[in-house]
């Protein structure tokens, strides 16, 4: 099969993944990128650091939004490994993300292109654009592998 | 007009709102309690914190989490000045909170009793329970004075 080369941000939020599974996290990877430089990049850890928040996406934009020492990320993508849940999604609109390109949907917790369909809604004051299926196979699997061992 | 006394905890979340107000960040106020006593207390501060996810709803959820030493608040109840938006009210849901009591609805915002309907959703993993309209009154009057006082 021919594959179009991994974009170099999701391939960091894959790495970043596989350390959160490391870490007993639900392996899910989020890069911010601005002007082609990463200037964020987290996994899951709200077992780690006891915060129902902490998800990949809202950790690495908050990491930016300190960088920048701003409240919005204008002009800033995401890259994450999985279909945002709605506190994610809401947060990448708060945040002001133009464009989001993920890896697996999330048929169950996902609220993009799954649910509420967040960004897609009459009320959304920012509709970033989305691009899905990025990595997926990859993100995918890390998922599952997660998920099976510990039902194991 | 007879009404009920507002809540102790209500009353607290509007003492954050209006402290948040001086500080110049939108006037919404929160409070988690737990067995009755309140655990937590913030007022949005996304301007001063450099954070798009800095909601007041965040703010006490991560405070009374890191308090507990859990990544959730089982057991323990909201109060916020607002309707919840997407983000917080996903928030909420991963902290499996039990009860969310809110002062004005938010029906641009709010994913509470408007927009998406969060809590409301057959895919929601959990539904905490919620009453709107305590403190509804003071809870709104805050908000259209700070918002006309900075379009003015």
């Amino acid at each position: 099969m021919t594959r179009w080369p991994l974009p170099e941000p999701m391939a960091q939020a894959l790495a970043a993944a596989r350390q959160g599974a490391d870490a007993g996290e639900v392996p899910v990877g989020a890069v911010v990128v601005k002007d082609g430089e990463v200037i964020a990049v987290a996994h899951n850890a709200p077992r780690a650091m006891h915060d129902p928040t902490a998800h990949a996406e809202m950790l690495a934009i908050r990491a930016a939004a300190a960088k920048l020492g701003d409240e919005r990320l204008a002009g800033c993508d995401l890259y994450v490994t999985l279909e945002p849940c709605p506190m994610c999604a809401g947060a990448i609109q708060h945040a002001r993300i133009g464009r989001v390109y993920y890896g697996a949907s999330d048929p169950k917790g996902g609220a993009v292109e799954h649910g509420p369909r967040l960004f897609d809604r009459l009320e959304s004051l920012h509709r970033p654009e989305t691009y899905a299926g990025i990595g997926e196979d990859e993100a995918a699997s890390l998922l599952r592998e997660f998920f099976a061992a510990r039902r194991g």
